[in-house]
């Protein structure tokens, strides 16, 4: 299933796709979040015949594809080819950090960069959303525990991440720098995790190209190294790192966003995000 | 005000301390989170003489003083004397880290270190609950956000924070690693956040004494700085770092916690906490 919230910020309501039809899940589930993204609940969904799903007409905002996130966690340089643009060395285990969950938009909102931000970058990410609780689990049952997956654009201030004293999070929980979705596709259609094409344009121009199959750490080893940290919960988010390409990384010269480029995510079976950039005043 | 929440976990209902005497709020508000911490809500809640209010009979467990935590946020060093136990510079900025919201515990709630465990350390704070919107707010407008105080026990794994490739937030997000509470003492009754002495004793030994007058950011400076690069919102917390004392500053060698040891914390005017040590198997 794509499973997809739409409407207006903070007001989000269920949908499904059905095909290139929005249709409104609101008489089944109250939200797409952490209370149904158990394989039972998702079962009993998948059990519906989408006809019988009311249409929804005109083109409504499309919202994070998950409602009331709990953590939101990053992980850092897992594409062995993104660490070597940063000049970074391959970590030993999966680089940890959060990103607020106050910086979670919709797919297609506004990236509005903060006052006084000059450093503004993309990274294309494979979003994981959690659908059983996780603790201690192995990595031979740990995408069990993994409800499906989505887009995420990390949006990442890099003068804030890496020049404000200490922790990347600074740079990474800014308003409106976590676009999420558009649907979170259930873990049945995602035949192998490990092996997903993604790109991002900027303006039109690709700048990351990569595939999941280059990862440093894979899904499920991620699971079972945050798992043995913390207990992730049902609606928790993880984005797992960015492939090659990003403006810190361009030669001769670091490329940063400005107000009104245009980024476009593209990840294979799990669609497309546009989101224009503004600033704060 | 002295807000607290009380009965078991994730069903804890709203009360208030009248003197010594637990009162059931349940009939005003619903819970103490967010949705509440407004100054027109907190004034009705004030207006209420407590005496109409019923008492809460028997010693029902405290859970955190705040439910619902959006974001918990973490200042590092932000004492001169803590930076210099642990051989740090003094920052130039707040240094921000956050603590999985999936960490908060009750006040007196047991302290359970992970599968592993050997480096789990103590860190007596003061906490700042957000009770307004706060975004681009300037040092002198920052504690009109604050609805309160708290105590927060900012328990570290110091192995997970500092060995295990980047980022502190894997030291500082094991669940129970934020027992948070009892009290939310409202703002008004706290007359100098920058003139509280606290402490934390281990088995019943003093280990850190200190007074947040000697905090390198104050409150007012943190909440303008972190305001500057995301939204603060109602019932987000602020744990503004600790003063010296901690384990792993101890010579001749570091003291860590061992199964059975007793954390006891105390901030002046917001109460005190007292954890004992576990560990999962």
């Amino acid at each position: 299933m794509k499973l997809v919230r739409y409407g207006e910020k903070g007001a989000e309501k269920p949908g499904l796709m059905d095909g290139d039809l929005l249709r409104d899940l609101s008489g089944h589930v109250s939200d797409i979040s952490g209370e149904m993204l158990d394989d039972a609940t998702l079962a009993k969904l998948r059990n519906i015949d989408p006809a019988t799903l009311p249409e929804v007409t005109g083109s409504p905002r499309i919202g994070p594809c998950v409602g009331n996130i709990g953590k939101f966690l990053c992980i850092g340089l897992n594409y062995s080819d993104h660490a070597a643009e940063t000049g970074a060395a391959i970590p030993q285990h999966p680089i940890l950090f959060f990103k607020a969950n106050s910086a979670v938009v919709g797919p297609n909102d506004d990236v509005v960069m903060p006052r006084g931000s000059t450093h503004t970058d993309w990274e294309v990410e494979l979003g994981v959303v959690i659908g059983k609780t996780a603790k201690y689990v192995s990595k031979a049952d740990a995408l069990e525990h993994v409800a499906g997956y989505c887009i995420i654009n990390d949006v990442s201030e890099r003068h804030f991440q890496t020049q404000l004293t200490g922790q990347w999070t600074k740079g990474k929980s800014c308003d409106t720098f976590g676009p999420t979705g558009p649907w979170l596709v259930t873990r049945d259609e995602v035949a192998e995790p490990q092996a997903l094409a993604l790109s991002l344009d900027v303006n039109g121009k690709r700048m990351q190209t990569g595939n999941t199959s280059t990862m440093i750490f894979t899904v499920a080893e991620i699971i079972e190294h945050l798992s043995g940290l913390m207990t992730l919960h049902p609606g928790d988010v993880i984005t797992t790192g960015t492939p090659p390409g990003v403006g810190m990384g361009m030669k001769p010269e670091p490329v940063y966003l400005k107000v009104g480029d245009v980024m476009e995510l593209q990840i294979e079976g799990l669609g497309q995000q546009r989101q224009k950039v503004g600033q704060d005043a």
